[in-house]
């Protein structure tokens, strides 16, 4: 069967995955651009935004892991757009005309809307559903690929909370944000499920990876 | 200046310094001694519990800077025994007849209560005091050598909040906790006074050094 994996997913020293006062111009809130510096700096950044160099070491070897084998994502109300996109019909996301996705997007919402067809091959979808539904209509769409969990921080934790994630790469960077939404919480005992790599890298990141030890 | 230090302070990968449910039987909580098996491995701990063997790596590097340099300890109630210990006037701590100290140790209690001398050089003060003013008579009695903070995360955080910790060694274990007494909480911002190196080990374990950038 298809996996469900998460990459790139970064969080603060003290485990916050978006900070505070989320909004139009601050995508991140107060936490800014400080969580995503150390993937600036490869070139899988690089190649995704048409600028020239990036570093190609174990944070590239680690963000590239991002689209291959990728069938569809599934992301959070929170990931699509800043609080209140809902009631704004002509949002389309962040992205721009082409997202970088590149396959059909299925966006949680409880406020469900018609698909949009992007450029690059990027659909997005709106659900009103539970994890396990979202992710059986995600699988069908991915074609035997797998299936992307893309956040926030919220989303995951469901997905983790249900036992529906296979591998799963989180970035921790020597910040601390102090508030925001918290990864980590409600998930007491995690590691009995997974195998956990710690691997930190000369940019001073400390990339985990984690395996599901039953699939 | 002598400086302040922090060595051998583990925390699971959701923050927890500690888990839930201190008591007698169990010092951590239900972290039980899942947050200290890295140290069990090392020569270093072999050396303080007589035992033989123990692992060199880098590990036990880290592990073995706990004790050089440093002529007096700075520890919290919480540390010093379990929920209740100011009631029991015979109480003398956890770690028997001779302390791994063997410096002037000063116990933060509201309950001061009489020194006691143990044996190997190990005397417990207990003082009712702010960080700084505990620091004071820290340094004094520490005749100028470090004064190591030995936790728990309270006192930990409350020295760091007032600027007091000079060198800080936290090692982050892939476990997840989920409730207990977090290390980071109202810690924002942190990283502006230290420089921080990420190093994981082969056990698993991410050792994160702070320095702090003005001393």
């Amino acid at each position: 069967m298809s996996k469900v994996r998460v990459h790139n997913f970064t969080v603060s020293l003290d485990g916050f995955g978006t900070g505070e006062g989320q909004s139009l111009s601050n995508p991140f809130g107060h936490a800014g651009e400080r969580l995503h510096q150390w993937m600036f700096a490869t070139r899988f950044w690089a190649e995704m935004t048409g600028a020239p160099g990036g570093d190609t070491g174990a944070d590239h070897a680690f963000a590239a892991m991002h689209g291959p084998g990728i069938g569809a994502e599934i992301m959070g109300a929170g990931k699509f757009g800043p609080p209140g996109w809902q009631d704004d019909p002509d949002w389309k996301g962040w992205w721009g005309a082409n997202p970088p996705f590149h396959t059909p997007v299925f966006v949680l919402t409880h406020r469900p809307r018609p698909s949009i067809e992007m450029e690059g091959g990027t659909t997005f979808h709106f659900l009103d559903a539970s994890p396990a539904d979202a992710l059986q209509t995600a699988r069908e769409a991915a074609g035997g690929l797998d299936v992307r969990l893309g956040g926030g921080p919220t989303v995951v934790r469901d997905f983790l909370t249900e036992g529906l994630v296979d591998h799963m790469h989180v970035v921790q960077v020597p910040v601390l944000l102090g508030r925001g939404v918290r990864l980590w919480d409600g998930l007491e005992s995690l590691e009995e499920a997974y195998d956990i790599e710690a691997v930190s890298t000369p940019s001073g990141v400390t990339h985990l990876a984690f395996t599901a030890k039953t699939r």
